[in-house]
């Protein structure tokens, strides 16, 4: 798995503390070992950091917490690295603040998980998950998150991978929302969080499905 | 307010049984004077059927519990019956169903409540809100709702009078989310909510915010 942003480390470290050998990435190795010598909680699991090239060579999932407007290039630059039925988790909203206000720019896909399934090689699988959980609710590591994080895959057996690695994290519950387009309504939640969290002066307004 | 169809039988129920007065709306006024004289659960307020165009000329707050697909012309029609500051409440989402496959058609605008407010006069006010509520949720009767509304409005002040009435509804919470805008987020919500009603054989799937 990668990135040695907030989204990234938080879940590394959640993962990590239920037992899942994880190895954050970062353009810079010696950063990305840095993170990982630094990760909050004392895991359970392995942390180890390394450049992103070697992440996705050495990952069978891959999760892409990077800023949605530079995952193009890099995803381009990973092409030849993949492993066959390597699995891609896709975090990433395309948001971007104009005066303090969340803008959602949608690529003409439809959504960003869309965007980067045009940009992935077919041996490799894509879900995506996490997108409405906001990094600072991931972050507090001591808060038990008490939410749903909706799963959606380009096929069946993406999402119920994506799935499994999430239902290791205690008090998320992963609901499966099938296609890859349902992201379209998770980046527009996203989007409706970070307006929640603005006008109410909250940090970590995410969501729960009542009667499921 | 209108509609006798679910969602604006059940609002009504709901509504009446908090004591507000309740006028339900159909084409045919004898219809809409059935519907009322049928409804569920002996409300505590007055509950009157009458024809639409009556509705919108009796009432300071309309709510608009018709498909999306017809309300374009109903607002054209009811373009002089307005009284000045009334407020409509748009419920409706541009869902329609392809193979019993719910499909998103988002209009122009953004989104429905952004399409309604270009047919309305400017002596009337826009909010938003009930659009990721289930009509099998809101109908019932017996059951808490204990979600979440999201409500938005054409300014601070639809917004918090459309936050009023609900707030009325035991264990509904209102939640302001900003300009109409948002209407763009809760329809895909709507959209969301249908893909997991469907996916995963419940009928009321419906949101809270944690964190807030």
């Amino acid at each position: 798995m990668g990135g040695t942003g907030a989204v990234g480390r938080a879940l590394g470290a959640r993962l990590a503390a239920t037992g899942v050998p994880v190895l954050l990435g970062s353009r810079d190795a010696a950063r990305a070992q840095e993170a990982a010598q630094g990760m909050e909680g004392g895991p359970a699991g392995p942390v180890e950091g390394a450049a992103n090239e070697q992440v996705v060579e050495r990952s069978d999932v891959v999760v892409l917490a990077v800023p949605f407007a530079g995952v193009g290039p890099l995803l381009e630059s990973f092409e030849p690295l993949w492993r066959p039925g390597a699995l891609a988790l896709d975090v990433t909203v395309p948001l971007r603040f104009e005066g303090g206000r969340p803008v959602l720019e949608m690529p003409p896909e439809g959504s960003a998980a869309e965007h980067l399934r045009a940009r992935l090689p077919e041996r490799v699988r894509l879900a995506a998950a996490l997108k409405t959980i906001p990094a600072h609710a991931l972050g507090a590591l001591e808060m038990p998150l008490e939410c749903d994080t909706f799963v959606c895959g380009d096929s069946p057996e993406a999402t119920r991978r994506a799935m499994d690695v999430l239902a290791r994290i205690p008090s998320l519950r992963p609901v499966d929302v099938g296609g890859l387009e349902a992201a379209r309504a998770l980046e527009h939640m996203t989007w409706l969080a970070v307006r929640i969290n603005k006008r109410h002066k909250v940090r970590m307004a995410r969501f729960r499905v009542v009667g499921l």
